[in-house]
């Protein structure tokens, strides 16, 4: 069955921040939602490129892509991409709204398993 | 070079209606913008599900997915996903903005060529 999905609606039923969940899954990716408040940690992923659309609020992602570390602000309406093997760390002031399309292989932490590692997501 | 990507700036370069852009490109698969002005091409994607977000106006999404044609409204801030093989035709009644992610191959007229085929996209 073909339905619409409504990004409001299904933020709305997220209740923590860095619970990445499934809100579609095409071509063997995923588009996943998730709230973001406060930092993440830094961490990479060797297969997969990652996408990342700011619904609401504002991201502040931090790059070690060669040069020095840097952090690029992404506000609402914006989007970036990191490459895999990037290593990266997300982080919200403010809570954030994020869209995201990575495979659906990927593991929110990459190559780093701590308390925020997820397995295995919730559908939204 | 990672850069953030503002939705509005890129919009704002596009001039022409079904004039689907890449703004990204990540595992394969394409991030496309377009606006949408009137009805397009009934078509289906043999291999390519199609995502579909819907950044500004309203989109009404055809679909002969098994029941009788039927016409869903999607509106801003609203997704849809159309499965490979189904026919579908996209119109907007008032010019849309639309986010489409789909793999990096995928002809925006499927398997229907007309004056609206796009064999080579544009980077926006």
């Amino acid at each position: 069955m073909i339905e619409t999905i409504n990004l409001a609606d299904k933020f709305a039923l997220i209740d923590q921040p860095w619970d990445p969940r499934i809100a579609a899954e095409l071509n063997g990716q995923h588009v996943r939602l998730a709230k973001l408040a406060g930092r993440f940690v830094w961490h990479h992923h060797s297969e997969a490129d990652e996408f990342f659309l700011v619904v609401k609020g504002r991201l502040r992602m931090g790059l070690r892509d060669g040069g020095p570390e840097r952090w690029v602000d992404v506000a609402e309406g914006e989007m970036i991409v990191v490459p895999r093997g990037v290593e990266h760390c997300p982080e919200a002031e403010q809570e954030a709204y994020v869209l995201l399309f990575e495979p659906a292989e990927t593991v929110n932490t990459g190559n780093v398993r701590n308390d925020r590692t997820r397995d295995h997501l919730g559908r939204v």
